[in-house]
């Protein structure tokens, strides 16, 4: 199982690909999608969205999986990131891609084990998780591969609680 | 000079398509894009999109417009208008369309000349400026066409700015 953890952001935007095979979690890509803020919006936003889709074409996940997001400050920002989420997600659709959405706290409690959890402690656990060397950088990098571990625990249990298999 | 105005959201979309002829404004389409509550988010993305995209390719519109939003109260209300707002201006994007953007307070200004109208007021100016017999329905149809004329108003004002055409 392939699966393509996304975090998205109109100026940047994390993508991580995580194969599990039984137990064992590989990274197989991540970076990040930079967009220039001089560009017109629309624009970086077809930038993205074609990043995305070559993704997707590339190494033809079996699913897509983003943060659900609440937002309890800015309304700027959750517009902002909205717009960036509501390309991905089309871009999933358009390519025929499954699509799971999971909150902050579900993406802390499947990789670290504990709600509350600092930013550094994911980042530390998905380094360990996924056996690499240094921590995956940047930050938005590190969060979509957080996301996509957390579908691969999620998507695991799920199989065991159906019958066994995962 | 066609325009097409966006009213982005969700669960309905509206949209305006606006001609401008001199002075002389004429509707030559307007309605509302409904998704269903119980499809995927991804899947209510894509038939924005794809009727937006189709409705680009029908009228062949010079411009594309939506309001600059500002929210100051509900985030999750900000994240679903962006994600509906984002696969919108992407369609403008891909189809090589020009992107306009503004204020509510612009909007107002233009259509009414009172940035703190009402709601019916500004309806009911949409109503006069494309003489049309009814109030255009439903609400969201009716605030597309009124960016739509604000856009024809703007315009029009930086055409006699710029040289006396417009």
């Amino acid at each position: 199982m392939l699966i393509l953890g996304v975090d998205p952001g109109t100026a940047i935007t994390g993508y991580g690909l995580v194969e599990q095979q039984g137990q064992r979690l590989t990274a197989h890509d991540y970076g990040v999608i930079r967009t220039q803020a001089g560009c017109p919006l629309s624009e970086r936003l077809k930038q993205i969205y074609d990043r995305i889709t070559a993704l997707i074409q590339e190494y033809q996940p079996d699913v897509l999986v983003v943060e659900e997001l609440f937002f309890n400050k800015n309304t700027r920002t959750a517009l902002a990131v909205g717009q960036a989420r509501g390309v991905i997600l089309l871009a999933a659709a358009v390519q025929g891609l499954t699509v799971a959405e999971y909150t902050p706290l579900q993406v802390k409690m499947a990789v670290v084990g504990y709600g509350r959890a600092e930013k550094k402690q994911v980042q530390e656990m998905v380094r360990l998780l996924l056996r690499l060397k240094t921590l995956p950088k940047p930050d938005d990098a590190a969060d979509a591969l957080a996301i996509a571990i957390c579908f691969a625990h999620s998507w695991c249990r799920a199989g065991l609680l159906m019958g066994g298999k995962g």
